[in-house]
């Protein structure tokens, strides 16, 4: 028993204090027999259910509750993985999920961020600095439309330049047709400035079209993948950075994901959600709605979504927070201060707004960018 | 324009009555082009942005916000309609899914429930009688003790026999061993008893493997097959229901849905989310937790459910609601009078309390539940 692999999951759980234990109880179980305590052989008690591992007052109210689970009942599956963390007990009201740890020797089958941090550095040719990028918008343009706009923000040196995470498989602007457009004008953007774009194009797509968009992708030159795992499942998002015949960096977008967050006594952590699962899922930098734009994260919960994306998992890579839902150039100085240099600068209607050359605007965030460094 | 086909979401927006149509604004926004109102081009704005229909107090609390939207934006994709609904207000605080409306027209490429109540009946041969459910448990038990389970359940006549929904691939019971096993102690109890029970294995599994899986279950013999959306992304199921290949009744499972409905004023209402959005991703039979459980759902959430199930939805079929989480016999009698007999029973730890004899339990439950017809 002693080598049996085990991870924990800490959970924040209101309730008087006396019945804290009570609750803890409840969690182990319900998160693995989901069956009647005085009911359960012993031998599966021993075997199956979790165990805790501490009960202390939490600081932000309630109590800190780490329950530790056998590797065993997870197997090798992100998704069972996620449903013995939270699944059940996300419909219990004062349950959340702060964070969980892992040994390294268990990774549900995930190989991780393929890129990470320096792997995304590396393709960007960018050693030190924070990255750009923006997205492709509004929806209603036509590939044709967007591919302009693409070739613009690639030729004032934007690095990373994806669709908005609306555009689908929409009549004005079809999937393939978007991509190759898209894909074809930040490759001649490149040419002429030397710089080494990429175009990320939005795979969020029904359940069996997911992979085959990817690949037709990467077929038309995108230089990235974004996903939406609250649309599609966290599991799309693992199935493609595991592709080895794709290998492309993945990028996440937090659509429908808001309501894990929405209440501070329940759902998942900005830290476990936003930084630990999208890095388990392989995920090479995660969007999410930065203070002091149209959403209402606070900065101490983006900062941890920051810290979430780079303290130790297993043997995961650090990945880069991309912040934004807002996001403008007057605020780069601060963000920059704030999140330091591995940070993903997401800036998108105010990079239309000072001039009608995007490449214009775009040159001028990205000097913004550098006179920072 | 007249003929243009489009849909409505019903909001309900916490904010002071003087900020509620900035608010609506907003959301119409966000939900669409997510770009500024002023960079907007004129015939985008008319072409893909939301249009505010109603504003109006609510009596939950805050206002009633329905926006229309137009189908071309959502092109053919449940994952792009989840989206155009709520992707990014997701985020914003004191925002909630209410319902749909969809014109019947526009069914988002789903086929929708191939069975539905009807069907389910007809294939389980119960024409007017509440049906019964009960789960493979606890998690740890091998393939061939689970099977023994089944082999009773089937014996006493439980007509829906479902994996629990923690049980996928482990090494305790894989995935292919346990759904033979069960399938064919399923088949040999119906040879004897004349009954048509099903085994409804669990299909949650990585992206790449749910079709596959669900695929090898019915070459075993599977009659059914259960799935958790909030694990896999609803798509999974939607793809799995519009199998013609497969064609076999679709059950869901709310795991790690269960923050979308833990605060009143965020995510999506019990309706929309177990009601409609099942019913668009093709379920047939939708488990929740039922009031008087092991969970905090009120009688009128678990009401609105039903309602959700059935009430018109474009023109897909009624479907059943399952309602479980800690129901117990003594419970059958208040649960048909509140949903009526178009319900399945989910009884799980409860049918293993009164003797050691399986069978003997299932028969008298199911006694209890047609003595009430």
């Amino acid at each position: 028993m002693s080598t049996e692999l085990r991870f924990t999951v800490t959970y924040r759980v209101q309730g008087a204090a006396d019945e804290i234990a009570a609750r803890a109880d409840a969690i182990r179980f319900e998160q693995t027999v989901e069956f009647p305590m005085d009911l359960t052989p012993e031998r599966i008690i021993e075997a199956s259910v979790g165990r805790v591992v501490e009960i202390a007052p939490a600081a932000a109210g309630g109590h800190r509750v780490v329950i530790s689970y056998p590797s065993a009942i997870v197997g090798k599956e992100l998704t069972q993985f996620l449903n013995v963390v939270f699944g059940n007990t996300s419909i219990q009201p004062g349950v959340r999920v702060e964070r969980f740890d892992l040994p390294p020797e268990m990774l549900v089958g995930c190989r991780g961020p393929r890129f990470g941090r320096q792997g995304l550095r590396t393709l960007l040719d960018a050693a030190r600095r924070p990255l750009l990028c923006t997205a492709l918008k509004p929806m209603g343009l036509s590939a044709r439309e967007l591919a302009d706009q693409a070739r613009q923000f690639a030729l004032g040196g934007i690095d990373i330049i994806k669709d908005d995470h609306g555009l689908a498989d929409q009549g004005f602007s079809p999937f393939g047709e978007r991509v190759r457009a898209c894909a074809t004008a930040v490759a001649e953007a490149n040419a002429r400035t030397g710089f080494r774009s990429v175009y990320v194009p939005n795979v969020t797509a029904p359940h069996d079209q997911v992979v085959d968009r990817a690949h037709l992708a990467k077929a038309y030159g995108a230089g990235g993948i974004l996903i939406s795992p609250g649309l599609t499942g966290f599991d799309a998002a693992r199935r493609l950075a595991d592709d080895d015949q794709l290998a492309l960096p993945m990028m996440s977008h937090p659509a429908l994901l808001g309501s894990f967050t929405a209440s501070p006594d329940n759902g998942i952590s900005h830290y476990a959600l936003y930084g630990q699962i999208n890095r388990l899922a392989g995920i090479d930098a995660v969007v999410f709605p930065s203070w002091g734009g149209r959403f209402a994260f606070t900065r101490d919960e983006c900062l941890s979504i920051a810290a979430g994306t780079a303290e130790p998992l297993g043997t995961l890579a650090p990945i880069f927070p991309a912040p934004g839902g807002g996001m403008k150039r007057d605020r780069v100085v601060e963000m920059r201060e704030a999140y330091g240099s591995d940070v993903i600068f997401l800036i998108g209607g105010d990079l239309h707004r000072p001039t009608a050359d995007l490449a214009a605007n775009s040159r001028r965030f990205r000097d913004l960018v550098e006179s920072y460094i």
